[in-house]
């Protein structure tokens, strides 16, 4: 994408322009990262940044945009087999999460939120505008936040530690193994008795 | 501890260097934290910080020592009511981490183990060094290190849920309804048939 001669069309520059900001925000957080950065990774001029994504905020928002939707996948779950749920939740996050790029999108809004108050504010509202229905629409309404936060207090510590701390032998453990250990709790928090 | 006119003993120096640590860990991270802002912070010059902690990785291991060891309460735990291990660990994790001001020190070990690759060194080496033949002393040694991984999920993922991105109903729950909610995940992950 970089360099003269090469005049890449608008989704492809944009494309350019998440990945720098994906990587600037997992490698160094939130507030180390400045949209003059972002421009630099991306080869292009800064105000073609602010032209796409309008302020920081808002690029961080775009570049940490979850691959799959909890509200999407979450019921499809369910449905297919209630009583593997939690299993099939942990093989898709780390179906999603293990693999690369993807890798860097959950870095740079992990790195952030427990970095800086603004991204942390954007990870609570995610939290609340998509993986409490998510679990809404699995459980019902009554509890879905608590159930939901618990969700994220497990697959947040995951992803801290096989990620992030690397904790062997967490990090380094196959999925499959991961599923069985995890996927009870996930199960519980979201359907079962943890309410 | 700041100020001219006023000299403190060493021991009490050393706690307003430890102090002035923890505040730099835990609100800008590992790498934005300098021994001459250390130093700053607790009003000494920062060769006093050198002599008395040596390299900022040294004083950054002292400043997030935990003021509970899990080698020694943990076996006590599971001696006193190897039902109730689990809840009795989310009990006294949020007894501890709660509690100002040992929150800075929690917050001092995440935030700079989420953005430092030294510091995530350190905290492996707490597990392995800690957790790990705590773990042992409950259930044996066999799968110690992944169970004890298992519980470092969950309880840095509570811990950054609950004292860092703040997300509600977590964030303020009392400790008796995450001891019965997430107490189960523990007593399964330390002694059950996680692994």
């Amino acid at each position: 994408m970089k360099g003269p001669g090469r005049r890449p069309g608008p989704s492809r520059t944009r494309e350019a322009i998440l990945d720098a900001a994906r990587e600037g925000f997992a490698t160094r957080g939130y507030e180390r990262t400045t949209i003059r950065g972002v421009a630099g990774g991306a080869g292009v001029d800064p105000a073609l940044v602010h032209h796409f994504f309008g302020t920081k905020e808002e690029l961080f928002v775009a570049a940490v945009e979850p691959p799959v939707r909890p509200g999407e996948i979450l019921p499809k779950l369910i449905a297919a087999d209630p009583e593997r749920f939690g299993e099939q939740v942990i093989r898709v996050f780390l179906s999603v999460w293990d693999a690369q790029p993807n890798r860097d999108v959950i870095l740079a809004l992990l790195r952030s939120a427990v970095s800086n108050d603004r991204a942390a504010a954007i990870f609570r509202g995610f939290v609340a505008a998509e993986l409490v229905p998510a679990i809404g629409a699995v459980v019902g309404p009554a509890n879905a936040a608590y159930r939901a936060t618990l969700l994220a207090t497990q697959l947040v510590g995951l992803a801290v530690i096989r990620y992030i701390i690397r904790a062997e032998p967490v990090a380094s453990a196959d999925p499959e193994t991961l599923a069985r250990s995890i996927g009870p709790t996930i199960q519980r928090y979201a359907t079962g008795d943890a309410v």
